[in-house]
């Protein structure tokens, strides 16, 4: 289902003929308004608040995959949260980019299991992104994050997360590793993110830093990378900088558990 | 000074001339950092923080005006805030849209007169802004935002607030109405900001919607106006939406003194 914008319906029939070609032991279920088109969204707030309740509350489901991202998450997670019963806890919830609003708030509130990876919606990106999570619902982990270790997790787009952060769906992120990534957006907005995030995020473990892709051209340039703004407000704020991360709005978007993977 | 982004060599001198010739009241000095360029800065962080401190800690000025937003006002709060003298104490300062942080951060520390007005760039826009603000600083205070009233006030841009909140250059703005405009933003990103901010605002007076300018066109319509917006999330988070207001990134931009006008 999509919480944001609405996946478009030959891309999502493209990913049930693969599941149905190469993952015979998977059962996908599109539900039906995660192609309806409403304004920006994929239906209006009680639309797919209901599509999402539909699918976490039924016992039948094992995880929810999330078809798009583009944004509106935030608009039905509180509603959400509060109708969730017991189905909706044993299962995985698979997505990124302003589907991370939900992902913290399961994450927040113990619900499931979180995890952040590539959308229904990537098939655009080709076949790779899609059977990375195919496998992985499958059980085989080929697509973890390579780097994800010892310590906690987290993955979130940049912008989401400066979003979360303060809110009432923000996790303790405490001794978590943080893994952040932004598509599309100038270098000095990443740097006025990364003051945002760093302000709000002492007590992690980390921050670790995906890609930062399809940066639009200024009228001047910025001056510093993407890398030295991440070392900059690390080290301002005292916040251990681990080094790159394979995520992003890309086909190497990785998974990357809630928690311990 | 320029805090962010430089200003244009022509675009100062021609505010010098204007107040030469038609204010003879008052002496405007130009820092000849504000015209630097480096990356997107007007000059490295060391320059643009000695160049604030020069002008704040001088006791012989009476106001900073600043000459352009952009971005990097938050690079030099901290270390502006830990070095301010006494003689810092009875100036205004005045600009807007990204000076927003160190509005904010001076009136959380209870330095000086914070106002939000037109900055000295503003000539790019005509004289009426600018003069506005020579108005003000002689005693005229025509160019004051019409609704403000007996309770405090503070203006922003909206994204400038949005990465102001929570950390540690935010004001508290108990009981105030807050007032916010943005330019160049998305539908979509604008109603993001709102949730964010509605978020972390709790228990101000209410919120005054300014001018939401040059949006870019999206892929898809949003589907709600900029009102629609802010008044969705002001009923969801409890906070009485006020109606409009006469800021924004235009000529129009009215002046709003932080605390009570």
């Amino acid at each position: 289902m999509c919480p944001g914008k609405p996946i478009l319906p030959e891309r999502a029939q493209a990913v049930l003929d693969l599941a149905a070609r190469d993952y015979p032991q998977l059962e996908l279920v599109l539900h039906p308004a995660a192609t309806v088109e409403h304004g920006h969204f994929a239906g209006d707030d009680a639309t797919r608040l209901a599509a999402f309740l539909d699918f976490a509350n039924d016992p039948a489901f094992d995880a929810i995959w999330f078809g798009m991202g583009g944004y509106g998450s935030n608009r039905i997670a509180a509603d959400a949260l509060a109708a969730l019963g017991d189905a909706a806890q044993d299962k995985a919830y698979l997505g990124y980019s302003d589907c991370g609003t939900l992902l913290g708030a399961l994450y927040r509130n113990g619900v499931g299991k979180p995890v952040h990876g590539p959308l229904a919606g990537d098939i655009r990106r080709g076949e790779e992104p899609v059977r990375r999570v195919l496998d992985w619902f499958s059980g085989n982990e080929r697509g973890l994050e390579p780097g994800l270790d010892h310590r906690p997790a987290a993955a979130f787009n940049l912008m989401t997360l400066a979003m979360l952060v303060g809110t009432e769906f923000m996790p303790d992120l405490t001794g978590h590793v943080v893994l952040v990534e932004e598509v599309a957006e100038h270098l000095y907005a990443v740097d006025r993110l990364f003051f945002h995030i760093t302000q709000h995020l002492h007590g992690i473990a980390g921050i670790r830093l995906g890609e930062i892709s399809d940066v639009p051209e200024n009228d001047r340039p910025f001056g510093q990378s993407e890398v030295e703004i991440a070392e900059y407000w690390c080290a301002k704020s005292g916040i251990p900088y681990l080094g790159r991360a394979e995520i992003g709005h890309s086909a190497t978007n990785r998974i990357v558990p809630f928690g311990l993977a």
